[in-house]
């Protein structure tokens, strides 16, 4: 089925490592028998619309460090691009949305990294409940041991609220599942069969989500209508000595407001994302021993860099069998990017 | 079956809030009606060895603020005292031996603070391999933020070793479940069948659990011939990238080989417990990167507190129903702790 298909995979050294690691690598390389790689940090790499004019590829697998697609390229009669197998996320800034108008089918690493963001987002409500980020401070820089009435808190027992109910939320009941903790969501779109299956109760509203949980974690997909849609009034219904946990998107919260609560000192907050990114170094929020921080590294880690790699193969697979991909990147959800 | 049972519970305000909120007050005041609660921070308290001899109690329920059980009370004719049913830990330092000699039965928390122990292992696993520790005091101290190829690591696709496999361990199993991971445990005494009935695998020797698994849990019971069992030999055995997770009992470590395996700062390695608590001030693990500590938030944290609680309670229920108690604290248990 593959004999004969152009294919160019354009990935650093580090990349083809960490993405196709044993046997993703192989695999790849049996279904695309003529798959050149190039490194685009090497000089050998040359001139990106000339290799590309004559290179002639029909399948383009792509990285990190891949340049802009050049919009002249669709000038050329011999313009050969299909498939774009984008082994990371967002593809804003390596392809012009003219390639997409074209007809060029793009997919991304898709719901193959949603596990480990999930991991996180158990990972920053067990820190925040058990306040690890203030301990490592008092114990790593203050020589502190626990009082008698030291308070921390656990997970079991807790209400716990999924702002939104996509691939991650999906993951994250699945962990949170051994807890037996009681969890709901705010997710209109999603049909009851899949709540139900997942054992997850429906919060009528955004309100209802964050006045009846004490935990809420914020999973929200980012687009404009959401930008600030957990307002001061939203954070403020989440009950007393509740905590607030976002692995989403920053935008979507109000962090202005935030800030102000945590401030407050009685709201445990912990946060892998920012409205603005890197988050500035005078950021209010560092500083407060309420507050958990991590410089968004939901995911994928490193060591799971071959969940995408292998994701990014079996599309591969599938193009090359005529089936349907998966994590295709259309044209809504290019827009929606950032 | 309650009635006439003469019983003294000795709690402070804030124990009874914690240990027994409603439900559990109400069900243990059904069950012994009689039942006088007396607070041993308050002046009322008044003499210790007089008001036992007086209130003749046939059970006692305590907390951690009782005073010592007066040896003298066992030459009194009219020592009444049958079960001692002690809402949190150790009874070591308030029941004198010579009391169990005589046939108290004495009940602790037991098992129903474990899951809570387990979570706080789950917790440190993760910290450890996303790095929260050097995380939160870079991100809250020194402004930082990530760079590109920042390494941290998921739990997913690891193999977990678990050193012991009691109640602990076995609630850890579940909570490792949605994970997905190879779950491997060292524990000779526990039959097959019960590793089977959890999907852990069986390592025929430490060696093996150390040699054959990224990710270390030590939760080995402490007893004299398990002191320092866990060898720099052993440590040394743990993969290249591993983490060493102590949830258990620091004296089952070799704590100073620990620190100078740590300070290479190759092994990921994450405390609760250390030889000697409060750990001090100038303890060589502080300030490594590499690790995380926290002071031994093990478990029950206060919110769970009713849990020791409720299987107190259930515990007078079985006492007076005349059925088998659980968390008895024998003879030789007595003698292995703390």
């Amino acid at each position: 089925m593959s004999k004969n298909r152009t294919a160019l995979a354009v990935l650093t050294e580090a990349e083809v490592l960490d993405f196709l690691p044993s046997p993703s690598l192989e695999r790849l390389q049996d279904l695309l028998p003529d798959l050149e790689i190039v490194d685009p940090l090497t000089d050998e790499f040359g001139d990106w619309p000339r290799r590309l004019a004559e290179k002639r590829p029909e399948i383009l697998i792509t990285g990190w460090k891949v340049p802009t697609l050049p919009e002249s390229w669709l000038e050329d009669p011999n313009y050969s691009l299909r498939y774009l197998c984008h082994c990371t996320g967002t593809v804003r800034k390596l392809i012009p949305r003219a390639f997409l108008d074209r007809g060029l089918v793009v997919t991304n690493w898709g719901h193959s990294i949603s596990r480990v963001v999930a991991e996180c987002g158990l990972l920053l409500t067990l820190t925040a409940l058990r306040r690890v980020s203030s301990w490592s401070i008092d114990m790593h820089l203050n020589g502190a041991w626990k009082t008698p009435d030291v308070y921390v808190e656990s997970l079991f027992g807790r209400q716990v609220g999924l702002h939104g109910f996509g691939n991650i939320s999906q993951h994250l009941a699945r962990l949170l599942k051994p807890f037996g903790v009681r969890v709901s969501t705010y997710s209109p779109s999603v049909p009851d069969s899949l709540l139900e299956s997942f054992g997850v109760a429906r919060a009528e509203s955004l309100e209802d989500l964050f006045s009846e949980n004490n935990v809420i974690i914020e999973l929200a997909a980012y687009k404009p209508e959401n930008r600030h849609l957990v307002s001061e009034k939203l954070l403020r219904m989440i009950p007393e000595g509740g905590t607030f946990v976002n692995i989403g998107r920053g935008a979507v919260v109000d962090e202005g407001a935030l800030l102000r609560i945590a401030r407050e000192g009685c709201l445990q907050v912990a946060l892998d994302v920012y409205e603005v990114e890197p988050l500035p170094a005078d950021s209010g929020f560092r500083g407060l021993p309420n507050v958990t921080l991590l410089p968004h590294l939901g995911g994928p880690t490193i060591d799971r860099r071959q969940d995408a790699g292998a994701h990014g193969v079996d599309n591969i697979e599938r193009y090359l069998k005529g089936e349907p991909l998966e994590s295709v990147v259309s044209l809504s959800v290019y827009d929606r990017s950032t």
